[in-house]
């Protein structure tokens, strides 16, 4: 037996597309490692009957569970307990132990700020958010906003009330799952393994057409529910796999790896990102980058502990500044262009001296809309790589998309290119 | 008479969370800007039966529009165009004319790729794509896939099919909206202006408290619809004003900035990023990046012609790149550490100098997780501004959240120093 789930997203800015939604796929993966079965996010504004018609729409699709995010703050258009109670048929009531542990949260938080004004419009803030359905569970709030969870019955699903602002809603769930009417939904949800192949440089059609063989070749082919995604430059297959179908996986992988396999590169969840990070351990990297300006940069640095193997980097996006910086030859930039692997590479073998690195990497290229030429259209991106040992190595590609996309997909070809590099390295 | 929408998007990797959607707020935006009020915005995957129970929900909720986006490819799993024929109870019928338009585009593509391989699968593709609801007016694809209107009725909303890539959605919106059953939709919304207020450095309940005095005194003010959001360290402010409110609004205007004249730095919609950008037209600006580590110069470089003004900068995460490139003094680092506006400024000078420029910005902080102490937590950053006439600003915040946050929020603040800072300048 499947158990199906429903996401219930409010906030005006979130359905008028000025904030990008991050509870919704944030939940989403949660239910999926969990095991559930997402059937349905909605987006609503603060309008109430909005909300109740969301509501009303998972409950008679048979959802096991609804998540609602958001609408529990302090003021008047935050309606969601409201909304959930009424929903549910409950009364809201005043949670006297929960007033006092908002209270507290509040006026610490105030002490803190040194504020003593309007202490009487924070009371009453603290009682809207203390008044909670009758009989539900909360949980303790990670912002001043506790969690709400209210038991489903014969014709109601579970409804799980948590917080709006992403940090506050993630910190809270651990404690979520704890609440008993979520732990059984939870634990009678059927245990899927999940697994991520990730490929690059392969055509979403030829995988379909790989795919269709497995179809019609491999057995138990059917108790795999696999998900394509072309991401950037990168082709992301993600299969839940039925308890007892790991040999159809497995024959999958197989004829993945038989039809594309050297445009695999993980099949065990990895990123590009991770396995840059293992192969740049015990290294020193150093940037220079003119098209990219500080994103490859930026995204080497993403992780805790990068520092240990960066030491920096050069946004080299004048010409003189690729000459004074990272001693690239005038001379050089003048005969092939600063848009060229020549130049990439002695951007490259420039940033190694300059910043006493053993691997460094480059990007030149033309982002557009702009300076885009016949020979060297818009999108057109060079890349250096050189290491301590002499090694360097240039590649050029033509990227498709507008100027963020070409920067975009320039940093994750920068991170592909030091990967295959560094993984040929003995 | 309120015009009402809803938006469904389909595609399991959307409603898994392994790729954030574009194309719900993209439209939501659009539609916005049309006046009509958006009610819903769903999110389904694969399962036919529950993109029909999300149309179904939106056409009883009585909405007049239905918009989707996906589910339009070549592959058996993209049935959006069938499901919608079944939805509006019309026969899915073979359309030769979009079959010719659909074949011409597709044998362009392979012939530019030099592809000979699988045409007839490419046949029986372009076959798929051409079949659209009896009746149904297309609109010529920019991928392969058309769009589809379906004209309401009295029981049915008018529905549009719409590609799921955003390039295509996006390039296919214009030709969309003159057709006729769309056109005329969307003439019948009111028409409402939208303003904008962003501010920084409030916190979200002091203008709570602004927005009740100005709910209890300004004449008209039920007729101003207004959402705030508070994004990064901004606060935004947006407004529908219904025809015949201007007063009102002007009334709202002028409170806002009695209460925080101060934090507001825009009425008109523009963001810091454009700001920044006019303040530095006829300069030339380099950075100096610690904990950032190059998205100050990503962000600088976000928009076509920063090459104008942007001439470079130094990614400095070692402290020995901070002295051997920018020429920090080692003992300064000594005496009051990385994190410190003595090194923030000398970080400024530094790039002001080593990059020729006449306008220099720098970050160092400790982003987290590690790496902090009592007198310097996770989250302090320190800024240094310095520019040619010899004017050097320091600043340090400790900013709140994870790793990511604290590197976003410090990008977001170097943009508001750097716009105070140019702002004051003769």
């Amino acid at each position: 037996m499947s158990v199906r789930a429903g996401i219930v997203v409010t906030g005006t800015e979130v359905l008028t597309g000025r904030v990008a939604d991050a509870n919704g796929p944030w939940l989403a993966g949660r239910l999926g490692d969990a095991g559930i079965e997402l059937a349905h996010i909605t987006v609503c504004g603060d309008r109430p009957a909005d909300m109740e018609a969301q509501l009303r729409f998972l409950a008679d699709d048979g959802v096991d569970l609804i998540l609602t995010s958001g609408g529990l703050g302090p003021t008047a258009d935050d309606l969601t307990v409201e909304i959930v109670a009424r929903f549910t048929g409950r009364e809201l009531v005043l949670d006297t132990a929960l007033e006092e542990t908002i209270s507290a949260i509040v006026n610490r938080w105030m002490a803190a700020r040194g504020d003593t004004t309007g202490l009487d419009s924070v009371a009453a803030a603290t009682r809207k958010q203390a008044m909670i359905p009758a009989g539900a569970q909360w949980v303790t709030p990670t912002g001043t906003a506790p969690g709400v969870v209210v038991s489903g019955t014969d014709t109601l699903p579970t409804v799980v009330v948590l917080p709006g602002p992403p940090p506050e809603l993630q910190a809270m769930w651990p404690a979520v799952v704890e609440v008993p009417a979520v732990a059984a939904i939870l634990a009678s949800a059927p245990q899927q393994r999940q697994e991520t192949v990730r490929m690059i440089g392969v055509p979403e059609s030829e995988l379909a057409v790989t795919l269709r063989t497995a179809e019609s070749t491999i057995s138990g082919f059917d108790r795999l529910e696999i998900t394509t995604c072309l991401r950037r430059a990168e082709l992301e297959i993600v299969t839940r796999i039925d308890t007892g179908a790991d040999d159809a996986y497995a024959a999958l992988l197989d004829l993945l790896r038989a039809e594309h396999g050297r445009a695999i590169f993980s099949v065990d969840g990895s990123t590009v990102d991770d396995q840059v990070a293992g192969l740049l351990s015990g290294r020193l990297i150093a940037t220079a980058e003119s098209c990219t300006a500080g994103l490859v940069a930026g995204r080497l640095t993403d992780r805790a502990g990068s520092s240990a193997y960066v030491v920096g980097g050069a946004v080299a996006y004048s010409n003189e500044i690729k000459t004074d910086v990272l001693g690239v030859d005038a001379d050089l930039i003048a005969a092939h262009g600063a848009v060229s692997e020549q130049v990439a590479a002695a951007m490259a073998t420039g940033a190694l001296r300059r910043f006493g690195a053993d691997t460094a990497i480059s990007t030149t290229g033309i982002a557009g809309p702009g300076g885009g030429t016949p020979e060297k259209p818009v999108g057109t991106v060079c890349f250096g790589i050189a290491l301590g040992d002499g090694t360097v190595v240039t590649r050029t590609l033509v990227l498709p998309g507008s100027r963020a996309d070409v920067r975009d997909r320039s940093t994750s070809v920068a991170l592909h290119l030091l990967r295959q590099v560094l993984t040929a390295q003995p």
